[in-house]
């Protein structure tokens, strides 16, 4: 069994270290992460510059490689032929903050396991719900050993990874682990306007972070209630409910085309 | 009615010029885009430095916005006050190239539109399937016009957008239009290593062009065929199907965390 870690925060985090050791312990893994921090980065594959590939070393000492590409590339890279040995199953974190609901669109870690999604391998992304740099990471580690050892017994549908959200607790007080559903994050974004030294305008897209449904089968709840949150994700974002009363849309698209 | 444009190839690319022109016959349209492009950027919001916004003049002489932010930082900005006035609706294009299947999740152009929709607003892309930058985008500008009519018309769910494909063919050439869901794309990337004159590797993420399910309710399916693709998209990308058969894993969990 061979796992491999990528990440978002870049490949000398704490994050990725704590969940390499922790995973250290059920299968063989290999790191192979951005080289600096890409958060924020979207799910985006790298096509128009070439992709530099570096061997460094983990502060415990132990090799890994790093890229100039994103998450996604760093999976694209490995699997593609950089790492010789066949991949099993990718696990992207642990992410420095929670990846919940639609703000999984935006997130690096969960682009590393939408790219092994679409290549075919099962994947799961493991974030921390703290955005302290200094947060202690072995319990979200030791969850997401857990989870993993669960995936690899009970298997993935194909085209199907696991979200995984951990509360900033000790393990002991972890309550249990919920499936759920991804919750809807309520965004309350302001503009902060301000003026440069010269007097030209520029603009901060700020405010609070965003809050969340209450309904308690959902990532947001599961993990303020402090269980760990495990999502199963798929890529088809198809509207079906729209697509199921589609009579009257597909009625007005074949006469607005006939009128032409 | 107030129409706001953006994309992600640029506020001077042609295809969001002619989409302009076109939208302008049904509505006040306002153009914001970025001043450079962000293809396959994903959809990302820039959190972490300052965006700037110019005014600038389209080549048709109207005036527009632009910024040095991603397709989601435009419509954010627009939106949360730089434009006056209040938005009913946003679309993102038109696209040089298709976004299909799992692509979206890539797209720059589609990220236009998920803004727009955790924003509240109802939304829509256009991607012409074509990357001829010599393309003409007027047949395509007239089906996004079509389609924007009737979304304006029937409305649309909230947390819905629709994802619109328009084949490389003369308007009276295109069949008719079609409602459709995201197919699967499937990859053949290949992994290209070459050596820079110090001799050192540097790898290329290349292959040929992913290749499509060809089940005639896709979108995949409807462009190669000669339709205009219209997909409704949602940002729920739970795998319910999991999470419905979800006893066995929730015991296994629950056992998992009690035996810690």
């Amino acid at each position: 069994m061979h796992i491999l870690i990528t990440n978002d925060d870049g490949v000398q985090s704490r994050g990725l270290l704590t969940l390499s050791q922790s995973l250290g312990g059920l299968a063989d893994v290999t790191v192979f992460a951005p080289s600096h921090n890409w958060s924020a980065a979207g799910h985006n594959k790298t096509m128009h510059k070439p992709l530099r590939v570096d061997e460094v070393t983990l502060a415990d000492g132990r090799a890994a490689f790093s890229s100039n590409g994103t998450p996604s590339d760093c999976v694209a890279l490995a699997t593609l032929g950089v790492v010789e040995r066949a991949v099993d199953l990718v696990v992207s974190g642990i992410n420095s903050g929670a990846n919940l609901g639609q703000d999984i669109t935006y997130s690096g870690t969960v682009a590393g396991a939408m790219e092994a999604t679409i290549a075919g391998l099962p994947a799961v992304a493991v974030s921390l719900n703290c955005h302290d740099s200094e947060a202690d990471f072995h319990p979200a580690a030791e969850a997401a050993r857990v989870v993993v050892a669960i995936a690899l017994e009970l298997g993935l549908p194909r085209g199907v990874f696991l979200n995984v959200n951990v509360p900033p607790l000790q393990l002991e007080a972890i309550r249990s682990a919920r499936l759920t559903r991804l919750g809807r994050r309520v965004y309350r974004d302001v503009l902060v306007r301000r003026l440069d030294p010269r007097g030209r305008p520029y603009y901060w897209i700020g405010g609070d972070p965003p809050s969340g449904e209450p309904d308690p089968d959902t990532d947001i709840w599961a993990v303020d209630a402090g269980f760990v949150s495990v999502t199963p994700v798929h890529m088809d974002m198809t509207a079906y409910t729209l697509l199921h009363g589609r009579e009257t849309w597909e009625t007005r698209l074949a006469e607005a085309f006939r009128a032409r």
